[in-house]
């Protein structure tokens, strides 16, 4: 097959799921819900942050879509807290896309002033590259994964709204170079804030779920004015 | 574009790669270069598992190809100790293919009687997927990832023919079940064996250095009888 082909049929599949994405995106707005992709390496604690982020909300009703290749462990862990989750198995795929998304939320049906949490395929790589219908992109990363990741994997940190550090309560035990780190991160992405938490103390998620609904009540408002 | 044109280019893709991973593994065979595909999730510490076992190296001459997205980080590190090694940049792909190996090869030219070590992008999914001419795939996992890594990304556990477990010196601070861990990666892979590790102490990376070398010997000598 020619390079040209793979080109030609790898972009068909990018406008595509640009252009359903689009539709999600708009459709959600118009219903009140504030969608977040959440984007992060496997084991990098994105379910536990959500549980975090979750119990920090004060307005908003969260609804939880897990993105997975195989297994349902942690939609039972959410759906078993009460969290109402729909579990998505790609099978093998690396990524979510915005077809996997429109038919999920037909079963999920959030209501009006929600946030709706998108887990992503673990995956600091294919993720990035597909929008899948949210407002934002929150990215989580972790001390244990190392000082270098900004330089390693940039187009995940260009893309972030906003980057959680995780597994804070870690660090003692680390050579963690915050300040390599920062330096990456800021290279890619002047603004987005960056959070210091722990899934595991609690540590730092109610300024992340504070930043969170301010962040939705703007991009709802706006849809109201 | 229909769903069958997809399926219908992805295994054009499949083919020739498989066709040239072929070519690649029996020159390397033919050449006294025992390959291997070092996989891991962003961080899981590929490369400093590669320096570990290359410090317990008895008889063979390693050398390394890189691959990462961007930057050239690593690679500057194993050549300042004198590991000699050639980078690749994916520019965003996520994984590496049997194509770019053969290229790399043709600047690298390793010895006889030596190993290869190529690091595959930090991704626990598509690597897995794409043979790229290595005699065996090192799965590199760690306890910071948590014990649930084989039931959600199946097709790396069951692929791999040796499995490290790393950050071993942080498993005091954390909730990891390795029962649970084991459970889950004998289920897909009953033989390949699995290594307790740190690349921060060096604990356990002889038995590693060990076992490889050991395997390398088989391979190559079925070749010269």
């Amino acid at each position: 097959m020619s390079e040209t082909k793979k080109i030609e049929v790898m972009e068909a599949i990018h406008d595509e799921n640009e252009r359903i994405a689009l539709e999600t995106n708009q459709k959600l707005t118009g219903g009140g819900v504030f969608c977040v992709n959440v984007m992060g390496a496997p084991g990098a604690g994105k379910t536990s942050s959500v549980i975090n982020i979750i119990k920090g909300l004060k307005a908003l009703t969260p609804f939880v879509i897990e993105g997975d290749i195989e297994s349902d462990l942690d939609t039972r862990t959410l759906n078993g807290m009460g969290i109402r989750t729909v579990q998505i198995n790609t099978g093998g795929a690396c990524h979510l896309d915005a077809p996997l998304i429109r038919d999920a939320l037909d079963k999920l049906a959030p209501q009006k002033k929600s946030v709706l949490f998108i887990e992503n395929i673990g995956n600091l790589v294919c993720p990035a590259e597909f929008v899948i219908g949210e407002h934002i992109k929150l990215l989580i990363s972790t001390v244990t994964e190392g000082s270098d990741k900004p330089y390693k994997y940039p187009l995940a940190f260009e893309k972030a709204d906003a980057v959680i550090l995780n597994k804070a309560d870690l660090a003692p035990y680390l050579d963690f170079d915050k300040e390599f780190f920062i330096k990456g991160f800021r290279a890619l992405n002047p603004l987005a804030p960056l959070f210091m938490v722990s899934a595991k103390t609690g540590e730092g998620f109610w300024e992340v779920a504070a930043w969170l609904e301010e962040k939705a009540f703007s991009v709802l408002q706006g849809e109201k004015a």
